[in-house]
């Protein structure tokens, strides 16, 4: 976690977030007043962090990662926007680690060079689109980061991505599976393209495609940035 | 910065990077030992780097923004090989905060969906393979994220840049650009894709390219995640 985000969680008078993420924060919200909420109910998430604020207070609404990458901060903008609200209250968005790059420094360097970021959820995104740019990066010879991979639910999505990166690129090509990057329990696996399925897939795994180039250096993966050396 | 990075740095006997970066470090390194180089002293960097902690030292190599994005990290996992020292010393590599992320939080929320990161550097990268993934990512309308789009030498890239993303994407579509972000002279700009050269472009800048569902929230860009608002 940044500076910048502790700072602003000490000088919230309340805590909005998903109730995983918040269970996190420990000693920081200690004696704060705090709104957990379940999976999915994102936008009355949202909604009741803008309420608060309208109401005056100082609101911090906790994303994992970072909150502009498949995170609440665009929701939180229309709701404002929505609400009329946009211009008259302060808001700030900050940054952080999202899952690309912390998986990516568990495996190493795979992220030295041109990478994509999709997600292979397919709730509010048409499937059909998700196909075409994963199609798209893999023929361009991009790194591939994957975000929700699969879940209990959704588990075709991560075979069919496999099928399309494998029309472009070796089964041979470095595959590295992180889960709970940073949190209890992180595993770290490399394989290869054409065992990827092989492995457990589930919604708190991060997937990383090597391009063509990216190789293993001892126990890591390293896409070269091109240095001679 | 992050808590682990702020670690990292308290507890290294020596601390090794470009001298920009490490100026903004300021009380943190105050009284360490100190290694600064110049810009595209890259290998030999790293190579003091290792050195230094093959004599039993801890090091603390320093990059902007998150190491394994276009920075130093793969060049030292290699560095590290060559000697044989893989394995023999710890290294860790501490994610960060990355320009894409840092530039989106400070224009609103661009990188709610798929996203590319490219540099149009060609230093490293033949710029026909960048020339390809710019198309590529044009036409499968992810947000495009450009690292390195400019400097003093190198001007050329970015125009042709601009003109094979709208062989796909009409020049409205919203475009914004950060330079300095989280630093001292921070500035942001919004405009679109058609006007883009119409700005100030360098070194210290990073452009985030809109797609076709990007839209202007107040004085930011969300590229909605789709929502019901």
């Amino acid at each position: 976690m940044t500076g910048r985000a502790v700072g602003a969680l000490t000088a919230a008078d309340v805590i909005v977030g998903y109730r995983t993420y918040l269970d996190l924060l420990g000693d920081l919200i200690r004696g704060k007043r705090v709104v957990k909420s379940g999976m999915r109910a994102e936008v009355e998430r949202c909604r009741e962090a803008v309420r608060l604020a309208g109401e005056g207070m100082a609101v911090a609404l906790v994303s994992g990662g970072d909150p502009g990458v498949y995170g609440m901060a665009g929701l939180v903008l229309e709701l404002l926007e929505k609400e009329g609200l946009l211009g008259r209250l302060a808001v700030e968005i900050i940054p952080g680690v999202t899952s690309a790059t912390a998986a990516a420094s568990c495996l190493g360097a795979p992220l030295s060079t041109d990478f994509a970021v999709i997600s292979l959820s397919d709730l509010l995104t048409p499937w059909d689109l998700i196909r075409r740019r994963l199609s798209a990066a893999a023929a361009a010879d991009f790194v591939l980061v994957l975000y929700n991979p699969a879940s209990h639910r959704r588990v075709e999505q991560i075979r069919e991505a496999q099928g399309l990166i494998l029309a472009h690129r070796s089964g041979a090509v470095w595959v590295g599976l992180v889960r709970n990057a940073y949190r209890e329990g992180q595993t770290v696996i490399l394989t290869d393209l054409a065992h990827l399925l092989e492995q457990e897939i589930d919604m708190f795994t991060t997937i990383v495609v090597g391009n063509s180039t990216t190789r293993r250096v001892g126990d890591f993966l390293v896409t070269p940035r091109g240095y001679p050396v």
